[in-house]
């Protein structure tokens, strides 16, 4: 159990939509199968695109993403990073970000169980 | 003010929707009332979910679950996580999780007040 | 490349929905444009409000917000959180917060780039 030195992870990515099922898989191979998904927007570092509509102008500066939380004790933060960036690479602009912060308590709300347990 | 050692912490609970109103009622008891809450979709450790549907077999896989958090700094962090447990628990598979993050600065927008009395 | 102490942060805001545009223009104007957006539904300290519909009286307990996600490295965290302040301020209740959680890792899924490059 020295994964993580013992420590709890937040794994938090923002992908596209469409590679959440690849995510999934690749986050079950590899032992972290517990996720929660939010439908989020966003945007990078690309500057704001420009469009058409029935002739009048817009700008799309947020586009549409899901944010997937995972967090882990016995799996090594780095693996679950690697694991959804394998998942969610296109190679395009837009692919997203995956940021690991530290989670200093955990509990299961249905044992009580508290600490790595409890993940 | 000893609780949480002068420090912030976000406490950030997975939970069911239908258990949302006792756990509102359990943190304002504790005296932590402020929340913010987001409609997201989870899965635990069990394995998906097999179902029929007009003949098609499909997978459930993800369960709508509801995000709470709550930022705290004068009630400790232990008791906001009891409260939760305590309204959220069924005790059944699916009750979810809570966990602890550090916070290192908060700001209240409309006072620009910082630290713990912005939380 | 002192800013954060080399550190990378997440700042989280909760707003009112119809400030997003401003902060928008605030972030992009100190350099942080990158951003995740969330519904999401809340109260602060202020007592429930109770309204009344077609004779029957209801409380409005949780009131429509926007959470904003901004990982910063290069731009200071506080810089981030001064042009939240800026953007999102009304002087009214219900303006929101601004809190700092540190972070451990970062990467962006296109380049496999990790650490402040990455953000
Ligand atoms: N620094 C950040 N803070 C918060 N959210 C971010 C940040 N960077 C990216 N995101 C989220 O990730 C999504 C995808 O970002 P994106 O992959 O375009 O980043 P990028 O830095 O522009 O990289 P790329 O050059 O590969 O496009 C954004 O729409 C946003 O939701
Ligand atoms: N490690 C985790 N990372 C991210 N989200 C999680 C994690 N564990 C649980 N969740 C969230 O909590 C929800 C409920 O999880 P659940 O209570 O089923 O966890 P569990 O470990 O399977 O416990 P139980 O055996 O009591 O069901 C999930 O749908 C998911 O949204
Ligand atoms: N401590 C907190 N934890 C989690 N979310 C919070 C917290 N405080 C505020 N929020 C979020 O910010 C939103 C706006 O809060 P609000 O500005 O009303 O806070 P307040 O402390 O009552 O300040 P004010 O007196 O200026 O109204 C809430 O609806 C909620 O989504
Ligand atoms: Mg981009
Ligand atoms: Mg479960
Ligand atoms: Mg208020």
């Amino acid at each position: 159990m020295s994964a993580n030195d013992g420590e709890v992870k937040l794994v938090m990515a923002y992908i596209r939509p469409d590679k959440l099922g690849d995510v999934k898989k690749a986050l079950a191979d590899v032992g972290a199968p517990s996720i929660t998904v939010t439908s989020v927007s966003g945007r990078g570092s690309q500057p704001a695109r420009k469009g058409q509509y029935r002739g009048e102008e817009y700008t799309v500066d947020l586009h549409q993403k899901t944010k997937v939380e995972c967090v882990v004790a016995d799996i090594p933060a780095e693996d679950v990073v690697a694991a959804i960036v394998e998942g969610a690479k296109t190679g395009e602009p837009g692919d997203g970000k995956v940021f690991v912060l530290p989670v200093e308590s955990a509990t299961q709300i249905r044992t009580d169980k508290t600490g790595p347990e409890a993940v």
